[in-house]
């Protein structure tokens, strides 16, 4: 059984922020990457909260994450741009990309900026929250180290892909974040710490022969042995893997293509990350009066809610619905912190130089328990 | 088994041309519908080409579509447009939308609009192919009568809600067309004509239960009894359902919402069609070089394409490479019509008082063998 432990968003956020800052981030910078890290937490979704904070500490240490690093827009028209990350921190740079996104559609209706060299940068959701937030139309893709096995292929050549939409609406925004294989990446690092088989369908192994073994998974993917995720839509055509595969290639166009960087087959390879991202706000009052298309959409929302549910089931849910009841219920039990990723947040804190005991506790890491780093 | 006639290409473009004309569109309207109609079947989707006829000729008939209706602009910015298409054929409407969106494109940068008030409009892929003709990236959703059952409910609240996107390449563009359900409304009415049981997983009866009996889910989801498709990831969350249902959501969003139209639930009701789409292009001249953007992108496909193969399987296809192969092999061997479609297209030119043996040789429609119309 996985041991977890909670902390009050608080204390992480604090953590996280003196921790980034004593990496060499300025406090404001600091404060903008955590704010995403976290966000992933309060929504309930560990997997890209601080379970992944091992992967920004290893980055940076490595030299793939330049903390010195200044977002270069190479191309810009008033409708759209592309930024060179020149890799530097995923989350810095995406920020200020769909800053910029958010600019546009505010003034001419739209903005689209696609973005090359970066690293990675949390959760798309928060981005295309950035946009819901301004009372915009929010989109945000990413690509990733290729996870996804094409449709009757056995070596990943696609990331995980995520696509984002944010809309504004009542009495919550619907927010759509989801990664166009069956799962993430992280979901997998989650069952790895938490020891659990994956489910049936979800993975192959380095053959393309179906697995349940995580660490397994993981170790090829990183070293590109073959196998891994399998598109949304499983295996073969049946069940609609070429549709998957299909969303993972707008992705792909969206971030790799119009940025003219690295698709997910050359990211995180030559000790570079190379990921490239999209950012797109849509301004809802280039197409109506935004208050009545928002009206408009609350009322669907509120049918699909309130649609006959399935036996046994209670409710329908409305994207974004899950993450709002996460928010409320962590920010009053506190963040569950997986004890593998307690470890590695305490490996972190010795690396920067700051009392963890304050923070966690008096937690001792056993040596013999520590998994290897996988990344 | 089913039983197939092969005909030409161009003889059911005659056929067709000619049938719409007399059923009252100008010549032009009518090569128009018949060049969106007949894209499917030489791209081997038998489900949206002359299978469908039926479904026009009976829409006409009823009065659903109107003949004479005039797609109207009610709302405009440099970037954007919304259409009222007061009841018209779908494609009409379509093509006059997605022509507008690549013009705005071409000037701005992008053009994106959303159309309420249509008709079923054929496939998703013929709108966006429009844009990657011109060179340019396109994108086309559309919503329909509700037959996606969102995610822990019995109830089909959500169309089929294809997403296209069309995006110039060589040798051939990346074209991807594809519902957001498991499969589409159309693939189930091929398997009612060819009297096959549908696979595990495609659909749910009334009380949300799987079903295989495709004229059972027909029947349902025509009147709203329940049941319908699931959405692309099955009925529950493992294996992604939820993100088929929000991939559904993302379409309604362009689709229904943006243009203040009828959401997929309100679909063919009263009497009305409603359906609702949209059509965006995005011009890669405002991202850098188009040329250098293509090359990019058409070394990627021709990697994905060359990529390890799973045990077993001969070929990684990219989108749109199925359709090229397709369209080459069927304008060789002819359009396989089946025969129940051929005896559709008898009443069709028996309605409009067309020889149809000049077309179709000396068939007879058996009596006992016509099946009960589904519209």
């Amino acid at each position: 059984m996985a041991d977890y432990r909670y902390y009050q968003y608080d204390l992480l956020k604090e953590f996280c922020t003196k921790a980034f800052n004593k990496v060499g981030f300025t406090k404001k910078e600091s404060a903008i990457i955590v704010d995403v890290l976290l966000l992933s937490d309060l929504f309930g979704i560990e997997s890209h909260g601080v379970q992944r904070l091992a992967r920004y500490h290893k980055g940076i240490e490595k030299g793939l994450i330049k903390l010195d690093a200044k977002p270069e827009v190479v191309f810009e028209t008033p409708i759209s741009a592309v930024i060179d990350g020149h890799e530097g921190m995923g989350q810095l740079i995406s920020h200020q990309a769909m800053s910029l996104a958010i600019k546009k559609a505010q003034k001419k209706g739209v903005g689209i900026v696609s973005v090359r060299n970066s690293n990675h940068y949390g959760i798309a959701g928060y981005y295309a929250k950035m946009a819901s937030d301004a009372g915009l139309i929010g989109w945000s893709t990413t690509n990733s180290e290729a996870i996804m096995v094409p449709t009757y292929g056995r070596m990943a050549m696609i990331g995980s892909n995520p696509i984002a939409m944010a809309v504004p609406a009542e009495p919550y925004d619907f927010l759509f974040d989801a990664s166009t294989t069956v799962v993430t990446r992280g979901k997998l690092e989650m069952y790895n710490k938490a020891e659990k088989a994956l489910p049936e369908g979800w993975a192959l192994d380095k053959d393309g022969k179906p697995s349940t073994n995580a660490a397994d998974v993981l170790k090829n993917i990183v070293a590109k042995n073959g196998g891994g995720i399998m598109p949304l839509g499983g295996s073969d055509e049946v069940l609609g893997s070429h549709k998957g595969y299909g969303y993972g290639m707008i992705c792909e166009i969206f971030s790799s293509i119009l940025s003219q960087g690295a698709t997910s087959n050359y990211a995180m390879t030559g000790g570079k990350g190379k990921i490239c991202h999209s950012f797109m706000a849509i301004n809802p009052a280039y197409f109506g009066n935004p208050e009545d298309i928002m009206k408009h959409f609350s009322k669907f929302l509120q049918e699909l809610r309130d649609a006959p549910k399935a036996e046994g089931q209670a409710r329908i849910y409305t994207h974004g619905e899950k993450e709002v009841e996460a928010t409320k219920r962590i920010l009053k039990d506190g963040v569950p912190v997986n004890i593998n990723t307690v470890y590695e947040m305490i490996d972190m804190a010795k690396f920067v130089g700051l009392s963890y005991t304050k923070y966690f506790g008096k937690i001792k890491k056993p040596e013999d328990k520590t998994k290897k780093s996988l990344y």
